[in-house]
């Protein structure tokens, strides 16, 4: 299967930079729920929902110039900068000696992607794992309370286990070194800080539930320590995947110059873990028009899959990012008006918790509109046949959620394949009867069995990208048995 | 047994008005952890804990003749002014004559002490049970925000459910009426919001497990209906429970006008749901000593007896009350510098997220000193051999709350028996062996069996009240067994 041969430094999937068609498909009357300009709107007094940041568009590079500090001109991050937590290329070999004589703590995989996180400042200002104090207000109040008194928004915990052994080969040290999956010096942990690892508790308060079933808790939490040690991190030198893909991961940091490059004055965010459909370009395409309308010169859509840990049925980065590809070379998505880049955390399906921390990262790299659709970070239920979050939930909470007032939210109503216009449109229903649902599970059986979904349902280009995808499990998967049937 | 017989419109009990005797325990090397008033030591950028209140004490009655709107000069009431939702006597009978024609919802004995809790404000600003809205900013974020950006602490859903036959009578209807346990009319809820009650998402974000065995979960929330109904609520009379107690069920309004009857220039609360044993009673008078110190001239101790749903195991409110009177009888509490009142709450025991309801309550009533021990609202975890909430987890988050920055929150640490000096003190971990804990469990053994704990760990009287009580269960368990063998 190819990957992705992305040009070094290129930000952008540029391989085919057409402009957007003015398809037909770009007049529906969309369903997009626009926050007003208005703040007369909130009659609630018990309820202020996240308004539009009150000024007009900014001129992007108002600051490029200024310092060091990269600083968009389009929202401020959390804490004022997005901190660079990766040792300066001068430090290294003597933080590598360093790190080389202090107690070990071996590291997992997902562990590694939330160093990587941390490292380029998606969580700012937080500076490392959490100790407690940071913990129990992300688990209890879903936000951080800094020196000045002003809040951040911080969901889910960010944290490392570790087990008794680990505990006890640290002893007193006040620092500690993380080594990677693959046994490399990681980064070091400063002014540790060890406390208890309620899991059942941690799981509670963050999925709502403590059902067997949920992938996070089932591969990362349930076999972790029943310990969890926080500190600041210094990270010996920057994440690398070498999976061909390295040149998407843009920081934060290169994500806001790319904007001001680009000269930006809105950035909106998708975040995504799944192919893009037509009915989610509608929406993109959309809220572009919609920007203009509202003045603003030139949005900029960043598309932002997340790249880190996903459970077992979902597709595959690598695959997703060569549909995504496809998606931009057939027109879907204007490549001028588009950034996309890989977003490093894993996921916890957690719904309207996670939701925040997708909104919350987003900021940091600039973004100052967020969409949200239907059931964000949700899943079915892991033992009962339900969603596990009402749908609606994810969109509410997150126009609640402290530290979130400055980032405009955009809720959409879910789109479906009209069998009447023959395209993916936003569900009416008041003609419920028309439209056609074609969930994740149904997509991934049509690419699987070679059935083609209806026509206007995603390009031909990026169907191609799945129904490969798949053949080539079936063949793994053939071979597989062949082999065992062979022994 | 003997109920108290307070008098009439009497806000302490004041059957005994000693002062305070100069005794030694007064003495002890205190370890209460006083907040300090030099705002240097925030170290940490993420951590930040509740201040004490900037200025110096201000006179007390400032405010007292300021308008119809009562407000204590010691602390703002959430939202600027505590809400009383009581019909005016005026009105009461016209809106009773609307409310009879309304569509009816039977409501429980809890649900009535939520509309007592409601009707008086200590929820304020919350006008009624949650809609929707305020129920997931309660669930997510311990905390609403205002209209004008401001947030108040709330960190327990105030919330009514009704089953699906319930919504179907209600039909369309903007109001409802809400009638109690002996079928009575109690109040209007005004404009309604019915949503779903998914039970375990609630559960497992309130108490952080879903394990079978919690009190209120069991008694309260199992037997619940599948649907929530929120609205503004207009109690058609105050709410009286005829039990010989409600002299003593001070509304927050009232509370607040004897704070400033009694000129306190401080008032320092302390919840309980136990009978208070001399390790209580040194905490508050060295509380007060130290307020004092302070520079406070007249610091008043709010004994906040909590007098909705407790578990079965508990001891019982009107044993509870009689016990208290006792204690300042016998002089360990000095009545001069001490109000007497119930919190009309029910419990939850759902620890570091329910000691936030308990301290924001307080603060309505006009307390600015809150007094948090370990484990506050903690109990065992139902089946598993251990704690269910890490014991310094309730200061900890109370001392991070949204909400409840303008309290002070004084932690302390546990007091047990010091079999050297044979009197209560503060637990000295470099001659731990020295001290006996006595838990709850073991206090009520002592009692039940007729043993005496060690002299110094409750005044004599106050232990008369438990042996009579648990004496008098006993004869009623006999009495109880001879019924039974003799049909």
């Amino acid at each position: 299967m190819a990957l992705l041969t992305p040009k070094a430094q290129s930000f952008h999937l540029s391989s085919s930079p057409l402009l957007h068609p003015r398809s037909p498909r770009r007049n529906f009357d969309t369903t997009i729920a626009f926050p007003s300009r208005n703040p007369s709107r909130f009659s609630n007094p018990l309820y202020h929902s996240n308004a539009l940041a009150s000024s007009l568009p900014v001129p992007a590079r108002t600051m490029s110039s200024a310092s060091r500090i990269v600083r968009s001109s389009l929202i401020e991050p959390d804490g004022g900068e997005v901190v660079d937590l990766v040792v300066p290329e001068g430090e290294r070999a003597a933080r590598r000696v360093e790190a080389a004589a202090l107690p070990a703590v071996r590291i997992s995989q997902v562990d590694l992607e939330w160093v990587h996180v941390l490292s380029e400042g998606w969580a700012s200002p937080l500076r490392g794992f959490m100790r407690e104090d940071e913990y129990l207000q992300s688990l209890h109040f879903n936000s951080l309370r800094l020196a000045d008194g002003s809040v951040v928004n911080m969901s889910l915990p960010i944290v490392l286990a570790i087990d008794q052994k680990d505990k006890e080969a640290i002893g007193d040290s006040p620092d500690v070194t993380l080594v990677g999956p693959s046994g490399n010096l990681v980064a070091i942990l400063r002014r540790i800080q060890i406390y208890n690892h309620n899991k059942e508790e941690r799981i509670a308060r963050t999925w709502g539930t403590t059902a067997p079933g949920l992938p996070y808790v089932e591969e990362v939490i349930t076999p972790a320590g029943n310990w969890l040690i926080g500190g600041d991190i210094e990270v010996l030198e920057p994440i690398k995947y070498s999976d061909g893909l390295d040149n998407y991961r843009l920081s934060p940091v290169a994500l806001r110059k790319e904007f001001d490059k680009r000269e930006a004055d809105a950035v909106f965010a998708f975040q995504l873990r799944n192919p893009v459909h037509n009915g989610h370009a509608l929406l993109m395409n959309d809220t572009r028009r919609r920007l203009l309308e509202m003045g603003y010169k030139n949005p900029i859509l960043l598309l932002h899959p997340l790249g880190g840990f996903t459970k077992a049925d979902d597709v595959p980065l690598s695959v997703r990012m060569e549909q995504h590809s496809k998606v931009l070379e057939d027109g879907i998505l204007d490549p001028e008006t588009t950034v996309v880049a890989i977003f490093p955390s894993p996921m916890h399906y957690a719904g309207p918790t996670e939701v925040q921390w997708h909104a919350k990262a987003r900021i940091n790299a600039g973004a100052n509109f967020y969409i949200v659709g239907r059931d964000p970070a949700g899943m079915s239920h892991p033992t009962e046949k339900r969603d596990l979050y009402d749908p609606d939930h994810g969109k509410k909470v997150l126009s609640m959620a402290p530290g979130l007032e400055k980032l405009n939210i955009l809720p959409f109503r879910v789109a479906a394949y009209d069998t009447v216009a023959k395209k993916m449109a936003f569900f009416d229903p008041s003609r419920g009867k028309d439209f056609l649902f074609i969930s994740g599970t149904k997509m991934r059986t049509y690419a699987r069995t070679g059935e083609n979904p209806p026509d206007g349902f995603m390009c031909p280009g990026g169907w191609k990208v799945l129904v490969d995808y798949y053949n080539s499990l079936q063949t793994e998967e053939t071979d597989k048995k062949s082999a065992v049937a062979a022994v």
